[in-house]
């Protein structure tokens, strides 16, 4: 085997291997040589290169999301670094395990004219779990025989060792993004053929929280008594939860669980369509008297990022009186009325919870369960009649992804349009909600692709395409990856909000509209491209869209921009009836 | 007129019109709508639209660059101001003001869970001048009646005008990269027809240290005394220096002065080509001979940063035994040697300096402007034999450039190459030297093309045009911008270093090859598009390549990949002979 001559990147690569590291991508560089070659000559290393450290940093958030285990991104120093900071944020958010190691120069070389030379340490201070800033090992050209070299080269070594166990630790305890910088002095290219290491192993605290009949005791007093409970699950990997926890759920008369597409928790009683629900509310006469009824005595939450904007405001107005989070790394106080964080995992909690409760008579379920089947039906008549627009477009989308598919959603459209449908259960669902970003979407969705056997179909805004398009500059893209953008020539979001649409800074400053396509880029790119610009072309093209095919494929679905916002905004209006 | 009605809304846009802020590049987003409202709808303010926020803040960058002014950039909250982080960090080391304003959710709404929302307070801590970070205003529905509570908005808009006036005030005193972070609460669209804050004014410091003679004088001693000086000349905006200094120090027989094509001054005795002088020392058997005959008494550097890396080997082996730095803002210990930081302007500098200088005789300089001329025509020969590749390549382009061009140049194979070339004195060269990333170089010529009357041109490499391609992403590219990509199909730069060449390993991870070219992005963005794979067809194309054209134009000059190496390191051997 060949290894790096510089110790501290052997550590950091036997400590990566030993924590069960198992995809590293590298974006080149000189100054990171000593990691490349340590990474790409390790057997248990997939390596990948991606030039742009943007997209490098998103593919391997994307690999993250679907592993859950920590994937390493490696680059250069200078500002290669920088680039990969929206990915830090969006894993921060998303409690995914990201970890970066940056190669940097030696301290004395720093903020004193060098080139690709910047302040690496801390650097991303506001959104990282752990920073571990390594010394910079000097290898000698004549075995030292000083003492006190040799006693001061050991003791960098050891904190080195420290440093990056925790590091990794940390990305592995607590899932999230985590930074190892590490000063190199030249020669970097050096090849050694021995393991000069044996660093020091720290392990992980994987240990959960079980909590007592004793502590849940007051809880369980709270929820035995109370007739209103509303369940929110927020962005979830598929199978977090045992099934057995959510059929009791759907079957409490006292509890309504609301889902989103991403939640990716299935049961025909859920409510998956919380703005179905919510948004007649709003428009209604009687809105206070409908909330009211609605406003739960106990909500109790779990998952991650909530995409409904509709119901955070619904539940900051009608506040409940207990509202409780399960998660064991944290519970934000969402709707400002947070009582109670369960520092475990949902299924820990359930499995003591349930035991305990006993079944309470209540018609809340049952009222608004007739409302929800009352709205699917609206909803059924509405999507019929409406003319070609994106709401449409995604009607024809959805029913039309074969089972099995892994399916990731742009920001932030394209997942708000997604919540308006019913997805069919053997799919599994996400988008980047840690920070709603739109600029890493397709890099996610490649690095996602990569490491599923089931293929894996992303359909974003044109704008979240052409943002990050660079994501498509990967020789990694399996032959059954598929896109489809629905290309409204701009940011339609925009004309939802509460702008003073179609005048000409509108269109400019918030709309951005233009008459770009995805062709040039399929072409650039090898990905075969296809074009839908009516109903009938979208039912044409989906048809044949899905089938194997020896490249990968995209769908461009073109709507009018100035319809779109029209047909969602009516939408609420006519399932309120 | 239209304001926004949110009062700190319009103090930063009344601030940024006072301190004589003329160019606002604005990224779509909603948060950011009272910015986005107030800025486009103020007639003295250029407003320009960029989805891609990287992007956006090159081409901001760029314009700061040639106009030497602040130049503001504005966005949405979440990751979308992460994406600035490059062109910061590019700032923050190259000395470009520009200021970066990010609308923010208001302080209660930051980890709670809600969309688009990450911690943007001092995020940029590392590289950044000044962070202002603001309070939020709440505009009330009814006028407060409450006296405290309208104590307290009066305290608010007032800190916020201090901290608006000191971030911009830093841009502008210090040329360099500032923060303002604004959080706003909604609605946010709404529009109020008066001004309705009369911001504070504090009025920028733009003083400098003028050195009396009692201080130059043991400096002046130093300098009357030595044979041997030696004059570095980093990164400058042209004309920065009076010809007539430049002229003092070339006819100095203690003098040598060594300049780069960034360096923007002109002389014919200058030494333009570092590298010229110093690599063929390097591959000599005399090494350290010749080097110590080259070793200064005394350095004295100005401009920024500087490209040639042997240069710095050199000086930190045989440092001098002065080394002065001459610049209002910083000194950077480049040689490990710095002996004194003159912190004034070149200019002021040289004036209260000249006049107490006396001639000193010296062969120094006579006996290196001979070696400097048999190297010329070395190079002569050399660059009329060598075969078609990167260098050759250059070689062409060089003489083509018509007289008046701004040039950009890529990093940082494309910058390299450059300086082995004379320029032409009625050209400027540019290029992104504070970092040396590949990042931005295709914006940053954007930004600096549209502002300046006569025609940019960008010579770049395949990896940081693709890396940047998102750049012509935009509606603001002249007709007359031109484009010149050195396709070597990878970084060819790292075929230069020490890695193991041509092993499978490098040529994925450190050469990165590829096979793609500009063809469809051309098209995508409706640039007209040439191609030249020999140096026949690159003199062809080059002569018809600077005529005038209804589109922006693209020459893409696809080299041999392999044998770009061997020319570039045979050339240091050839000269030295």
């Amino acid at each position: 085997m060949k290894y790096s001559k510089i110790p501290v990147a052997q550590s950091i690569v036997a400590l990566c291997v030993a924590k069960n590291i198992k995809h590293v991508v590298i974006s080149p560089g000189s100054r990171n040589a000593p990691l490349t070659i340590g990474f790409t000559n390790h057997p248990e290393i997939n390596a990948y290169s991606i030039v742009d450290e943007r997209c490098a940093a998103f593919f391997a958030l994307g690999i993250a999301q679907q592993i859950k285990q920590p994937v390493a991104v490696v680059c250069t120093s200078g500002s290669a670094l920088l680039n990969y900071y929206p990915a830090i944020a969006e894993a921060y958010y998303s409690d995914i395990p990201l970890v970066v190691i940056s190669a940097d120069r030696p301290i004395e070389r720093i903020d004193i004219g060098d080139g690709q030379t910047i302040r690496q340490k801390n650097v991303f201070e506001n959104h990282i779990l752990y920073s571990a800033n390594l010394y910079s090992e000097l290898v000698l050209e004549n075995e030292a025989q000083d003492k006190k070299l040799l006693q001061k080269q050991f003791e960098s070594r050891r904190h080195n060792e420290r440093e990056i166990n925790l590091a990794l630790n940390s990305a592995i305890e607590n899932n999230g993004p985590v930074h190892i910088n590490v000063p190199f002095y030249e020669p970097l290219y050096s090849l050694e053929k021995n393991k000069i290491t044996d660093p020091v192993q720290i392990l992980p605290d994987l240990s959960r929280r079980v909590y007592s009949k004793l502590e849940l005791q007051p809880y369980l007093d709270l929820w035995n008594k109370a007739k209103r409970k509303m369940i929110i699950v927020g962005v979830m990997a598929p199978n977090s939860v045992e099934q057995k926890y959510l059929d009791l759920l759907a079957e409490d008369p006292t509890v309504i669980v609301l889902t989103e597409t991403t939640s990716n928790v299935d049961h025909e009683e859920f409510f998956t369509r919380i703005d179905t629900l919510i948004g007649p509310i709003e428009k209604s006469e009687d809105v206070e008297k409908q909330f009211a009824e609605l406003q739960p005595d106990i909500l109790l939450t779990f998952g991650g990022m909530i995409v409904s904007k509709k119901i955070k405001s619904f539940l900051r107005d009608f506040q409940p009186e207990q509202h409780w989070h399960i998660d064991p790394k944290k519970a934000y106080n969402t709707f400002f009325c947070l009582n109670k964080h369960f520092e475990t995992s949902v299924n820990s909690f359930f499995q003591k919870f349930f035991p305990e409760t006993i079944s309470v008579k209540s018609d809340y379920a049952e009222h608004w369960k007739r409302i929800n089947e009352h709205r699917k039906q609206r909803h059924d008549i509405y999507v019929n009649k409406i003319p070609y627009s994106d709401f449409k477009a995604m009607q024809s989308i959805v029913p039309s992804i074969p089972k099995q598919y892994n399916v990731q959603l742009g920001n932030s459209s394209t997942v708000r349009y997604a919540q308006l449908f019913n997805w069919d259960v053997s799919q599994s669902i996400f988008c980047n909600r840690g920070t709603s970003g739109i600029d890493g979407s397709v890099s996610t969705a490649v690095g996602a692709a990569l490491v599923k056997k089931d293929p894996t179909l992303l359909i974003c805004g044109d704008l979240s395409f052409i943002y990050d398009s660079n994501a498509l500059w990967n020789n990694y893209i399996p032959s059954n990856f598929r896109i489809i953008v629905i290309n409204n020539s701009g940011g339609g979001i925009f004309r939802i909000l509460p702008g003073n649409k179609d005048t000409e800074n509108f269109d400019t400053y918030f709309e951005t509209i233009h008459d770009l396509n995805a062709k040039s880029l399929c072409e650039m790119y090898s990905f075969e491209y296809s074009r839908a610009e009516d109903s009938d072309q979208v039912s044409t093209e989906l048809k044949k869209f899905f089938n194997s095919s020896e490249k990968p494929k995209l769908l461009e679905i073109m709507t009018p921009r100035s319809l779109n916002d029209e047909v969602l905004l009516e939408y609420f209006n006519f399932i309120k009836s």
